[in-house]
Parts: structure tokens; C-alpha cells; sequence
């Protein structure tokens, strides 16, 4: 422990919470390309958007230009419940690797959600509240999003109806009573409910669900119940916006100490939290004040940047929302079964697939026995048990820390830790039993998804 | 939302961290019982108990007087991985139940033991680190205490072998890994590794197990093996005395906002999180400096102190421990299958039970439906999902504000929040689902198990 100046934890004080949220597009010289309807090939308008998502939402989702969005009192209120989240020094896993590289990482699992997520969720259910509606619908896959919008629908006295993947409702029962505990109603998918869950029972009776069936359920309940939206948790630029609020922070953190980073690494599985993170570093990048090296980090069983298209392609399995630019591995894409480490979503979020096109940011895909190694050495060496998403960015911060060590460099590294493991243990005891494999799909496996990519 | 100077979280700086475990019993006009030898009917001395335990640890356990103990270096050096823990304003629930009362928490769930306990947990490892021990034995129920054990012993890279009741082994496997990551063996107990595992065995092959057998096996363990030792998470004075870290950062965090609390309130199983959360406001009592009312919360299922013996007993089920006086049920006491709540200890720290038995604080029972109906308040409006355990003094806090509602006093209440549910979400269910009962022994049957105390 070499600096003693720099506490092991950096907690800002309530009052350096940003009061605004930093709207990355306004710095992009190219901007996002915008969702198209399917049907007419045609940008979606204000109208067609507001349809299933809340209105002021779908403006922040629209807005291009506007380089700093004040943060609502009533959502800045709940932020302070669990906000500022602490930048930590990781002298520990220093220590443990031998590194003169100094690493930091942004923690944001010391809430209920277990991660970043609610940050976007106490925003929308606010958005949702504001406009007298009576409820939001949303899907969740492991379960992480459904918990953080049930707790800000507890907040609002909003009702909460979470379409649950049928495997996951079914082996994580756990998440499912977290979401309960905060009165959300959570049903398996698919279910009786609606049309498609229906449509689809009646042809597979024995499916255990998937993502883009319980987003079109959700999405259908939305449209048809008054005064109800759909919300998502990750892609859209709206959430986005929402997460910078996680970069912002970290940078009020680091310039307090003095502190510049070489390297920021983030997992992205749709971007939520990358995006959040780099939000103000990459704004300096692209005004051309400031340089980092910016690496994403995905699993090689679903690598979207690193072997996926930038094409427009569907945001769902059931190909019932509009089309976003964006790498893609092709809508139909599921990881191989063997997958436990989280970030399986198909495609990527819009702005960083531009950003990423352009050439700003570098992508890394791993290989998750490799990420749940590096996820034991830190949890043995910082104490925190860290989510299999997490652990990606561990995994390559480790990397480039033993990279200082060979070449003798004092790189700062500050990496995302979005979240814990506490509802991950079944991926955990499969690692310490050594029954964890690892896959990579072949060229010819992927080329069978992208042939049924939407005509460009 | 009243007083806008006092923010949502108080954080401590890391270094206003205590330098020093405060000792309780240096200020106790009556000291609490010493352990004694069941055989001999003496006091135990130092030489005996270092057969089971280790030499620092045992002088702290004797130690009467001193009022401060230095925390190590090593020790602090932890410490600052997941403290100063933030005491919480609880303005949400405040607003919630519209009372004029101010409510605080103190919030030790923010480590991946979920508790307090990882306190002592750090201090037990460390000695035994010193003494030069190749590792540590341990007994857990639900594995709170052996999931903090296993970090601390991660931390100080010594072997650590816990024996986890049967029942909860099979029933928490989530706990279970949780301390594989951190490298502990993980024993289900009873087992073949021991003689009194084996003779349970042979005579019960069915047996679920029981904190008592897995004691027994863990100290049968320790004392068996070169370099091996037997630690315990709650009950004993130097744990206590650990746990003085929690009531120090509480006051110095309440000082310095000038608030001075009218009712302090804990949780009681063994008493560590009470005992160390109480501990320097005690001090002040004890020494006729301040006054406070002071509440133990106990399950009215397992009520040590409410309807218990103050009498000499043993400290396990299986008799193998030496006798300690203290309220108790009887050591043969196991609440009813029903209760799904924690604190589940039949007996109680000396020398809360010492305080309790001259007057110093008040106790009070309280039935597990109740208990889980305010932890579900606790969660939707302060965001934090509780344990069963810390929600006892949720519960008695809301009691009290509520009465301060009726009579408009504006009283300060400081209650100790331990942990979080994540792992307890079985007996969040069994609630949801409305199969959740209360139970509270007869008088009859409460004789039988006093029957068996042994002779004073």
C-alpha cells in the first residue's frame, strides 16, 4: 500500500451527486442512427415511440443535442437512498497481482438491485409516475432489471408487472421474491396472459420462455391496459443518459484526488453500464481534450462487438420492436447452454455501436472460466463477491495489471463493478466443481444468425 | 424530509474509523459471570481455555478491566475494506409512518458476509494468523458466521473448515458457496470426520443435524489437530468486544451532527450485534454520564431473555463447551420448525445478560409475522431488503416511532440494522405466500427444557 493519501474508499459527500445527467450524443460528431420502423423503413417518431414508452422518455431517447439534462429533484431524492456510490482503491488485489499498476474500480452493488440498474429505473418509474400512469411493464432474464424497477415502483406506488423468462422464474425463485417483497406481480413467460404467450404455448407447451418472448408479452400487456408503458433496462440511448450518472461521479472522484486514468474498462452486455461509465471520459475523448483507452469487455460465448454486424436488426427474439442500429449478432442468437456469465443479449446499445464503429473504443471477448478465476482472486483479495457480468472487466483489468508488472508502467486502470454475485451462486458452484465449460461459436454457427437479419 | 443538514448517509472518514475496541466490561460494577469448568466447578482458566482457543483471544475473553484494546494494524488494514459503515437517516420511513420520531440505522450489511459479523470474524483470524496456526474450526447454522469466517480467513490465507448443520447444507447451498469462493471446506454436520459424528450417526443415520453436534465437531476438530484452533461468532466477551467497533462509529457519526439518541435498539440472539452496537452509549450509562433506554429485541419463539433462567448452562447443545451464566432456555431449547426468523440461540452473552438482570436495558419479544410485515415496510419505502434477524429491531423501532406519533414527541431512535436478506428469501416467501405462523411455547413446555440445566 504504497499511497497512503488515497483512502481505500472514495465516498463523495451527498452534495457532489451530479445534479445532471450528461447527454454523450451532444459530443458525438456522428450521431446514433436512429430506431426505424419496420414496417415503413422510416425513422420513429415522437408518436409512434410514445405508443409504449412514457412520454418525456421517449423525448430524452430522441434528444441528440442537449449536452447536460438536470436530474429531477423527486429522482435526485432517491438517488441520495444509495448514491454516491463508492470509487475503491484496490490495493488488495494490487498487492495479490504485484502490480505497480494503480486500480480502481466504481462500485455499484451496495443496493438490493445488486447494480447499476436502478439507476435507470428509479428514473423511468419517476417519468411513469409524472404522467399519471398506473403502472409500467417491463421483462426480466436473471432478474437483476425486474428487481431494480420493483423497487422504484415501490417508491412511486406504481404498479409493476414483470414478465419472468419461465427457466429463470422457475430456477431463480429467489430473485422472484425480492421483486414480490417489493410488490411487483411477477409471472412466468410465456404465460396465459396475453396473445402471444398464448400463441406460443399452444405450439410449444413445453418451452421454458425466453428473452424476446417476455419482452413481447410485456410489451403487449403495455399497449393494450390503460394508462400502463413498457420500460427496458439497458440499450436504449434514455438509459444511457440515466447511467452517467455512474461516470460522472467517478470522475468528480478522481479529479478530487488528482487522479487521471490511462485505462477504463466497462462489461457490456447491452451497455448500460459501460455507457454510464465512460459517459464523461469519452466526452473529453471526442471533444479532443483528453485521451483514455476505453476497452469493452464481453463473453466469447455472445461477442457482439468483436464478431457481430453493424446493421439495423430487431432488439428482440420476437421481432415485435422497431430496428436499431447496432452490432448485432442477429435477433435469433441465443449463447450455448453452457453459458452462465451473464451479458447474453444479442445486440448492443446504439450509441456505443457508433462510438465503437468510429473507432474510440477497443472490445475484448473472454472466455468464461477465465472470468470466473479472475472473479474468486477478487473476491478472495477485495472481499466483494463480484457479479459474473462484473468480473468480465476484473477479468481484463487483472490483464492489463500483469501487463504493468512485465513492462514496469504505473498505468491507472479504473474498471466497472456493477454488481454482486448473491444471486449467482449456481454459476459459481458449477466453477468450484470444475463443471464450467467454455464455448466459442464457429463462423459458420454465427452465419446462420445473421442470414436472418432484417434486408439493410 | 425536515432537517436538510443532516444528510441521508453519514459517512464516517476512514480516518475516524476507532482506533480501539472499546471494553464494556471495564466500566461493569458487576462484572459479568466467568466461565466455568463443568467438571471442576471452577472458574476456567487461561490454560484451559487455550486448548480450544487462541492465546490473544483468550486473554481478551478474560480481560475485566482494560477500558481500551488497540485494534492492530492488520486488523484496521481490513477494517477499511468495508468500513466505516454509514448510519442512515431514516427519512423514508420516517415519511412513510408519519411520525415526528428521527430514526437512525446503523447499516452493517454492505460486506459480502451480509452482517456484522465479519468484525470479529477479521479480529479472530488475525490472532490466529499470529499464534502461528495453520487454521481455524467453526460451526454455522444459515452461514452467516462461516461465510465472514471464511474471508477473514481468505484474508490472512489460513485454512478454515467449517461444519454446517446438515439441514441448512442442503437447504442454503447458495451460503455454502459463497464460502467455497473464499476457499473454506465446508463440512455438512453431523459428519464422518469426527467421533461424535460418527457416533451420531451411527445411532441417528437420519439426523438433519443441529448447531450443537456441528459445535461439537468443530471443537473436537480444533483440539485434535496440530495448529488448529476453534473460533466463535457470538456470545463470548471478545467477540463483544469486537463488535465495539459498531456502537464507536455510531456515536462518533451521532456526535458529530450533536444528536443524541432517546431509545437504542438491537436484535438479540447471542448478543454480538446488540453488545458492540451499544457498547460505548452502555459505557456512559454505566458511568452515570448519559441515559438511554435501551431495548434488546428477541423472537418471541425463542425469548432468552424474556422468559429465560439466569442461570449457569452450557453453551451448546451437545455439552462439551464449558458452563457460562446467562439467561437461557436450556441448551437443549430449539425453536419451533416454524420459526423462520434467526436468532435462534438458546442462550445469551454474559454480559448482556449480567447488564440486563441489573436493570441497565429492556427487552422484548416479538412474533415473526409481525417482524416480517415491518421488514417488507423497511424495504418498499428505505430500498434496503432486511434479514429476518435485524428486522426484530425494525420492528420494535417502528413500535416506538408510531407511539411517538400518538404523543408527538420528537424522540431520536437509533436501531442497528446487521444485515441484509439475500439469503433468507425462503422465509421471505413462506410470508408472501401467506404460510407463514407464529409460535409461542407454553409455560409447560419451556419447564421441560429448564429441566435439564444442569444443577447450580
Amino acid at each position: 500500500m504504497s499511497e497512503k493519501n488515497i483512502p481505500y474508499k472514495i465516498y463523495l459527500n451527498e452534495d457532489e451527486l451530479p445534479k445532471a445527467w450528461y447527454n454523450i450524443r451532444s459530443d458525438m460528431k456522428v450521431k446514433p442512427a436512429p430506431l426505424i420502423n419496420p414496417g415503413t423503413r422510416q425513422p420513429m417518431t415522437a408518436q409512434e415511440l410514445s405508443q409504449v414508452f412514457c412520454d418525456e422518455l421517449v423525448e430524452q431517447e430522441l434528444d441528440n443535442t442537449t449536452p447536460f439534462i438536470p436530474i429531477p429533484d423527486e429522482i435526485y431524492k432517491y438517488y441520495k437512498m444509495y448514491r454516491p456510490s463508492p470509487l475503491v482503491r484496490a490495493y488488495f488485489l494490487e498487492d495479490a497481482l504485484g502490480t505497480p499498476a494503480k486500480i480502481y474500480y466504481k462500485f455499484e452493488g451496495n443496493n438490493t438491485s445488486g447494480s447499476h440498474k436502478l439507476n435507470s429505473a428509479i428514473a423511468q418509474a419517476y417519468y411513469a409516475k409524472k404522467q399519471g400512469l398506473r403502472g409500467i411493464t417491463t421483462e426480466t432474464g436473471a432478474g437483476q432489471w425486474g428487481t431494480a424497477l420493483s423497487m422504484a415502483c415501490a417508491y412511486f406506488k406504481l404498479d409493476c408487472k414483470v414478465f419472468m423468462v419461465k427457466v429463470s422464474y422457475e430456477q431463480k425463485p429467489f430473485r422472484r421474491e425480492v421483486m414480490r417483497t417489493y410488490g411487483a406481480s411477477v409471472t412466468p413467460s410465456p404465460s396465459m396472459e396475453t396473445e402471444i404467450g398464448r400463441k406460443i404455448l399452444a405450439e410449444y407447451p413445453n418451452t421454458t420462455g425466453s428473452l424476446g418472448c417476455a419482452i413481447s408479452e410485456a410489451v403487449e400487456v403495455a399497449v393494450k391496459s390503460e394508462g400502463y408503458r413498457y420500460v427496458l433496462g439497458s440499450v436504449l440511448n434514455q438509459v444511457l443518459l440515466h447511467q452517467s450518472v455512474v461516470g460522472l461521479e467517478t470522475k468528480v472522484a478522481l479529479d478530487k484526488y488528482g487522479i487521471k486514468p490511462d485505462i477504463i474498462i466497462g462489461c457490456a452486455g447491452g451497455g448500460s453500464n459501460l455507457g454510464g461509465l465512460i459517459a464523461p471520459f469519452m466526452g473529453e475523448k471526442l471533444r479532443g481534450e483528453a485521451d483514455y483507452r476505453i476497452i469493452a469487455v464481453e463473453p466469447a460465448s455472445c461477442p457482439s462487438f468483436t464478431r457481430g454486424k453493424y446493421v439495423y436488426d430487431f432488439c428482440d427474439t420476437g421481432k415485435v420492436t422497431p430496428l436499431a442500429k447496432m452490432y448485432t449478432l442477429g435477433s435469433n442468437f441465443i449463447p450455448a447452454p453452457n453459458h452462465a456469465g451473464g451479458l447474453r443479449y444479442h445486440g448492443m446499445s446504439p450509441i456505443l455501436s457508433q462510438l465503437y464503429h468510429d473507432g474510440y473504443m477497443e472490445a475484448v471477448a473472454v472466455e468464461q472460466t477465465s472470468v470466473f478465476k479472475a472473479a474468486e482472486m477478487f473476491a478472495r483479495s477485495e472481499g466483494i463477491l463480484p457479479a459474473p457480468e462484473s468480473s468480465h472487466a476484473i477479468k481484463v483489468a487483472i490483464d492489463e495489471a500483469l501487463k504493468c508488472k512485465e513492462t514496469g508502467e504505473e498505468k491507472t486502470i479504473v474498471f466497472g463493478l456493477t454488481g454482486t454475485g448473491y444471486f449467482d451462486l449456481v454459476a459459481y458452484e458449477k466453477y468450484h466443481n470444475g463443471e464450467m465449460t467454455d464455448y466459442i461459436p464457429t463462423d459458420e454457427e454465427l452465419a446462420k444468425f445473421f442470414a436472418q437479419i432484417p434486408k439493410q
